[in-house]
Formats: C-alpha cells, sequence, structure tokens
C-alpha cells in the first residue's frame, strides 16, 4: 500500500507522520519547533524528522500543514504571524529539494478540512465544507477531495463573516464578525460579562450553567445558534455543499446549541438545499492525515 | 476550429448558437418557447433549431442554460417555476439520444458565469466568481474553467444571503436577503417609497435622481453599496476568488454606487485579500456563448 508523509508544522510542535492511503497513521514523531531558533533549524528538524522515519523514503510524496494563509501554488506561507521568519520562505521547495519528492504545504484548516473530506466524516461527498469552532473559527471549501485554497490562500477566513452589522468593535476583525460573536473565545467573553470574570473560565462553563437550565445561560447559547445559523447560511448560498463537516473544541458543547443552530439554519436555506447534512468531524488526527493526503490529491499516478 | 452548440432555454424565448472555441458565435436562432403546448413540444423546438444551424453535425458537443438550479449530474432541472413540466425531466438526456453527442444543462447564472470565466473578463483567472446585479441577484462559482453547481445546483444563490437581520420581510426570502435590499427591484421598491409611486418606474430613475446629488436618492444608493459590500465580503471570506466580475442591468448605475461599494468592501476583508479585483461582466451573449463553454470544459480532448 502507498504511503505519504504529513507534517503538522506549529508555532510550538512540529510532528511528522507516515500515513498509509486509507488514512492510518502507521508512526508518528514529534520534536518542539524552537521557532526562536530560525528558519533553518526548522527545516533541519524537520528533515530530521522525516528520516527518522522507517521506510521514509518509500513514500509517495510529502504533505504539510502550517498555521496561516498559503500560497500553495509557490507553496509559501502568506502570512507566519505564529512561525516568525516563515511569511514567504520557499519551505515546500526546500523540502522538495532534499527528498527529491513532490511536497505541498496548505493552511492547517485547509488540510485538516481535506482530511475529513478524504477520509473522515466528508468520505465520498463532492462539496465538503469543513468548519472548526474553537478558540477561533476557520474553514476550508473542498471540492472533489482538492482544497480550493483561494486566490491569496484566504478561502474559509469565515472567521470574518459579518453575521450582524449592529455590534460591539472588538478587534481587528469585522464589527459582528462571526469569531467574535460566536467562537469559544466569543462565548467566554460574553460569559464573563453577564456572570462575572471569576465565574466563568471558558465557553465550557457557559455551556454547563445553560445545562443547568439558567436562563441567561440559555439565552447566550440561543443567540450563538442563531449567529452560527447565519454563517452557515451563507456559506450553504455561495457553494452549496454537500455535507458540513463540524469540528474543533466548541462542538464539546453540541448539545446545548447545535440542534437550535441547525433548526434556524434550515429555516434560512431554500427547500431544494434541505439535503445538506451535517456531520461531526471524526479524525483524531485530521491535521496530520490531511497534510498527508495533499501529496495523495495532486500526485497523478 | 472546433465548434460547440449553445442552447439558452427561457420562460419566454429558445435561443440556439453555434460558437467557436474562442467563444465567436458563427451563427445563432431563436424561436419562442410556448412552454404551453408542453415539454414534448419544446424539446422537437430545440432538436428543430439546432438541425437548423449550418454543420451543427460537425460541433463535438451541446450545452444548455436553463432558468434555475440544475442536477448537472442527471442533467435535470431541480425546481423549474419558469419552465413548468421540465422539474425533474431528463433534458440532456433527450437532446444527447438525439443527436449523440455529449449534452450539459446547467443553470442560466452559471452559464453566464462560466462564459465570462473561460472567455470574458474573467479569462486567464483561476477562481472567478460571477455576480448579476438585475431584477434578482444571482451568483456563479467557477474554479479552473469548471462550474461549481453544489450539492443541489444552488451554488451561487446568493440572492438569499442575509446582509442585515433588522429589516421588515418582504416575501419568501430571508429577512434582510440582499436582493430584497439592493437588487433593480429593491431599490425600484425603495425609491418608490421615498419618491412616491409614480416619480420611479425603475432602478435607473433613483440613479438619476442621485446623479442630481438629491440627498435621498444619495442615501439609497449609499445603503446599497453597503449593503452589496457586505455580500461581496462573505463570498470574499467562503471562496477567496481572484476576480469577480460584475454583471447585469444594474451595473448601467454603477457610477452612482460601485466605486462606495468596492470602498466599503476592501474595508471588510483582510489585508492579504486585497489583490481581488472587479471586473466588470464584458460577453454581449454571456448565456448563450456560456452555454456552448459546458461541452468545451468536460468533453475531454
Amino acid at each position: 500500500m502507498k504511503t505519504y508523509i504529513g507534517v503538522d508544522l506549529g508555532g510550538t510542535n512540529v510532528r511528522v507522520a507516515k500515513v498509509d492511503e486509507e488514512g492510518n497513521v502507521l508512526q508518528i514523531v514529534k520534536d518542539s519547533t524552537e521557532i526562536g531558533k530560525g528558519t533553518e533549524h526548522v527545516i533541519a528538524k524537520i528533515i530530521s524528522l522525516i528520516e527518522s522515519i522507517d521506510g521514509y523514503d518509500d513514500c509517495v510524496g510529502i504533505g504539510m500543514g502550517v498555521p496561516g494563509p498559503v500560497d500553495t501554488v509557490n507553496g509559501k506561507m502568506v502570512l507566519a504571524t505564529n512561525l516568525p521568519g516563515f511569511e514567504g520562505y520557499p519551505i515546500a521547495k526546500r523540502i522538495e529539494d532534499h527528498f527529491h519528492k513532490p511536497t505541498f504545504v496548505d493552511n492547517d484548516v485547509n488540510v485538516a478540512g481535506m482530511g475529513e473530506a478524504v477520509l473522515g466524516a466528508g468520505k465520498g461527498k463532492g462539496i465538503v465544507y469543513y468548519v472548526t469552532i474553537s478558540t477561533g473559527i476557520g474553514g476550508a471549501l473542498v471540492v472533489d477531495q482538492h482544497v480550493v485554497a483561494g486566490k491569496n490562500g484566504h478561502a474559509g477566513e469565515i472567521a470574518n463573516i459579518i453575521i450582524d452589522r449592529n455590534r460591539e468593535k472588538v478587534n481587528y476583525l469585522n464589527v459582528g464578525a462571526v469569531e467574535n460573536e460566536a467562537s469559544g473565545t466569543a462565548m467566554t467573553r460574553k460569559g464573563k460579562a453577564v456572570f462575572g470574570i471569576d465565574a466563568i473560565a471558558h465557553a465550557g462553563d457557559v455551556f454547563d450553567l445553560a445545562r443547568k437550565g439558567n436562563a441567561e445561560a440559555l439565552k447566550l447559547c440561543d443567540d450563538m445558534a442563531y449567529d452560527l445559523a447565519i454563517m452557515f447560511s451563507v456559506i450553504a448560498h455561495v457553494v452549496d455543499p454537500e455535507v458540513f463537516v463540524v469540528g474543533g473544541g466548541v462542538m464539546k458543547g453540541k448539545d446545548v446549541f447545535f440542534e437550535k443552530m441547525e433548526n434556524y439554519f434550515r429555516n434560512m436555506i431554500h427547500k431544494g438545499m434541505q439535503t445538506v447534512e451535517f456531520k461531526e468531524a471524526e479524525l483524531e488526527e485530521p491535521g496530520i492525515i490531511g497534510a498527508a493526503m495533499l501529496p495523495k490529491a495532486y500526485v497523478k499516478d
């Protein structure tokens, strides 16, 4: 069976795995990124991690997931907030020149969406829109098992979608951007405002209060459900996906908001679009498996 | 040079053209649809129009544009409000069985988007989002010269995108749906409300008042510009297109709203997305040329 190398390069850790074509992780190694020591140090570390994998030289190709928007054609990061020095750095070419194997790089959310589309909850579906709701909100469009990354690698930057123009300005994102209204961070902020700074450490505390029937917490969850429904309806009207695959830590609270969200959503889309499904993300390691699926998708047999 | 047959089947007229691979319309014929006489009558008419084209039998394939969402895989209309009887009718197969040539059908807006992406203002671009602002608002996503029609043919049903949840309910579309707030029909409705029923016959009358410096008309145009900017920003965050190609009759008033719209829009998207361009639609016959481009895109040489 063919195998692929997946690399998950984050600001803190870099992880490398050998993955087979069915998405099984055969071996996985990791190390700290040590970005402070510079790009060449990080590249040398990635190379050494790959070479520590049994039979790495038999792999078809290498795929990398990185945080931030990517110029996938040239294999470079467009923005590298968490990996200073890598903005515009020819990361794919450096790895490809060393191993002489086709190497691809894409944004970590796109890569996770790819993993879910090819092998996870979106397996067998034509148009998959992957959404992760965590501290932030991100998305990825996967059409026929290929990521549509966008002209500037910004496809799926759904955090900035305006779901209500009448909100407070929170940060650099748009007024009423969905990430500032319905992410884990937003729920924490809103929970602190209602229940006090000490009562709420994270969104899960708001969800717990909602589970106990607290009316104010239920209201926060209902608002969140409505805000997310607008976001999902907007995406649906733009690309009409077959399935939304939804992941991220906030889904731990799905029992208090997801059914409400879906009901609102279905009232916001046309009758002919109702076959769209919602599925929860399935892969334990979507980032690294998805990265390994990049060469699977792009290397012609 | 290869040639293709394009069919533009509307509720009132059906037009058929022979188009070469550069998009030149070599011959065009038309007739009234007479949908009241039934589907078989319409099919016989389409066949007869195609057979009236010189050298129709040398064409590579046939493409058809129809009003409403289409199941492109099975070549059937999902909804056929303007073509009663054609919902679920195997229109592509009927034409293909007669001519023994590959036949494709898609929504008329998708087909126009295809025409603009392949041969018009989006020529040579990777990800094109076509938007038509007319009596209604429609869109089409074209990736690498292939239309992404969506699971139910509803990709590009951007009319229903919510740009402000705090508006009046107008019709079956969502409260605050962009088509009810910023289309030609919406501008006519709003103009009548401000200036009186007799003062405004169509959106162009509002634009004329704005050109004369009328403050209320300028306010309506400014609101329209902001509403459209939210719609474009949402689409940009979902798919990050290389270019928006914008067509439709309302663009006749572009001098009073488009620059404002683009300024608002650029303040709603990330710095890294600013390379996105706006171009006005170029083709005189995007519907029929785009229809002819369906076999060009989907028939492998």
